[in-house]
């Protein structure tokens, strides 16, 4: 597959990925490391939280989506570099033994005025399960490199 | 250490946490199960690419900022329940054995229109390296649950 630089990105390109099985150990593991809190945790603490019941802490969601946008088509030559978002939201939880995919789709395409070798690609990317309800909503704008001049 | 409900927040009340190192291991670790990118696995092709080094994955800073926020005094009564970020930007890498700190901010403060046991708390958190460099800047909202009537 072809990599691709600013000039190969166009509004209103999608790229898609998936599914991704997260199970109950996935869930804790990280949870462990990075969100200790009980409705990530342990069973009976999450039914009477705020989830009711067991939930990926939205961090490991984000985290899968990554993973899921790297193995997609997106494929920009310098690799996904994100500047940054100016949305990320977690709409439903994920919860042990969803399958989860993303869609991606490409908002708006600018090259950097102070920097004539780069730009920007906004992109909002769509985490789903297996039910195809919305997990998790990010927009965000990744810097990628234009295409080097020929020699 | 005392939770805190909805009622016990206040703009520009400041909670802060850290630091907690990060190795090489611990960037080479996550990016390959989360973001597997030449610039996060491996020193050689990180030093010829945009980040001119290892760097940890945007993801895995977000992590260790989430999991430095719950050992905080934040601590809300029902959890810390990221209803969603509307900024999240990382302005400079993170390199192995950088020692993060986090330093918060309450933005606002709002009692919920729809459900009147909860609200929101709007949160600027700040995450930092040992040179006091910004690596990391979130705003986002936390569901927060005021306290219960009493008997």
């Amino acid at each position: 597959m072809a990599l691709h630089h600013l000039e190969d990105f166009a509004v209103g390109q999608t790229f898609s990925a998936g599914p991704l099985r997260i199970e109950e150990d996935d869930i804790k593991r990280f949870a462990g490391e990075f969100d200790p809190q009980p409705f990530h945790l342990d069973n009976e603490a999450a039914g009477n939280s705020f989830f009711r019941g067991l939930a990926a802490s939205g961090w490991h969601t984000a985290a899968i989506t990554m993973r899921l946008l790297v193995g997609s088509d997106i494929r920009p030559a310098g690799g996904i570099i994100g500047a940054g978002f100016e949305e990320l939201r977690w709409p439903r939880p994920v919860r042990p033994g969803d399958a989860l995919h993303i869609e991606s789709e490409v908002l708006e395409v600018r090259p950097s005025r102070s920097k004539p070798e780069q730009g920007m690609v906004k992109v909002r990317t769509t985490t789903l399960n297996q039910k195809n309800e919305t997990v998790q909503v990010s927009v965000g704008n990744l810097v990628v490199f234009r295409r080097p001049p020929t020699a």
